[in-house]
């Protein structure tokens, strides 16, 4: 088979983002061909320009296009509360729904024993920092609810028992809305067993 | 909710691309900030790259570096039969079995009258230039099998039944390898019927 090169690396190289196989590596390289070039070379410079203008803020772990982000600089968050995410990418889901009005704490990662990761590769004692320097009343936990996660969760809550004044609660886990409990699995059923509420 | 105007319009790119919604986009974007920054840059410069350094073959339409495509220029292709396409992505997937060893000519599109897509649209006339100037013997119709990939084969049979000698062909439709028939749609299956090959 022919082989043209640019096409060949450009699939290469899409492939390695996460979720994109050869197969659509190559229907995208395809699209780009009917894409005008001012539009290929502006989505090619926001890539760059988003990876080179933000960095980590030095406060929640966050990203930012600041040493510090706009939400740990926002003085009308509630800063007595901190919401623990895994990664950034957590702490924006949780801001697009705009209920949440503290602020986070981003880990980094989880617990992962298998991948090397254990609680010291993780934003954790800087945690602790923040609970005593910010006097924080309440952490919401928000790990992922999957076996590392859960690992993480526990340990976050091992640690922060050391503060007695301190509230710790985490996410509740329960049937997904606008699923079926049909096609719920078992543990997601028997959380939400545990954590029913009382209507009336 | 604060916003990151590079993140923002980093994903606002990314999902202009077929096949990634703003969920996709954004998770891309995060995954973009873990990567080491020469590997991004290598990413923007390849797609770039490919945009810029492809152009269609002035033969049979598909992409190529240089003004006629390695496959044109092969002298060991059978000049005789032509594999008609819809879009340059057909002509890399049956080239990437490696058991066509004639030639392509990519239509640009289908027949698509709510589209605006018309015959005089796709390289039609240039198929029939070909067809008598290259003195072609086969033409294999392998436009999708949906129905302006079926309107546009049915224009094209039409068409080519000028050339008395031509031998036109159009890729079987059936069962897809691996699928079980349970699932297959009634018409896939009334096609493969009618399609059915005698074993002995």
């Amino acid at each position: 088979m022919h082989k043209i090169q640019a096409f060949d690396d450009c699939v290469s190289e899409l492939s390695r983002l996460p979720g994109i196989g050869p197969k659509t590596a190559s229907r995208l390289a395809m699209h780009l061909l009917k894409m005008k070039p001012e539009d290929v070379r502006r989505l090619s410079e926001h890539l760059i320009a988003f990876k080179e203008k933000t960095v980590s803020c030095n406060i929640c772990g966050g990203i930012s296009e600041n040493d510090v982000c706009p939400i740990c600089r926002d003085s009308y968050r509630n800063t007595g509360i901190l919401c623990v995410v895994e990664e950034a990418k957590d702490l924006f889901v949780i801001e697009q729904t705009g209920y949440f009005k503290g602020r986070y704490h981003v880990l980094g990662g989880k617990i992962s024993p298998l991948d090397g990761v254990g609680p010291d590769n993780l934003r954790i004692a800087n945690l602790a920092d923040r609970i005593v320097q910010e006097n924080i009343g309440e952490v919401i936990i928000a790990t992922n609810p999957d076996v590392d996660g859960e690992t993480t969760a526990a340990y976050l809550i091992r640690i922060m028992k050391k503060y007695p004044k301190l509230k710790i609660t985490k996410l509740a886990s329960g049937i997904a809305i606008g699923t079926h409990i049909e096609y719920a699995d078992e543990i997601t059923v028997v959380r939400a067993l545990e954590g029913r509420r009382e209507i009336c």
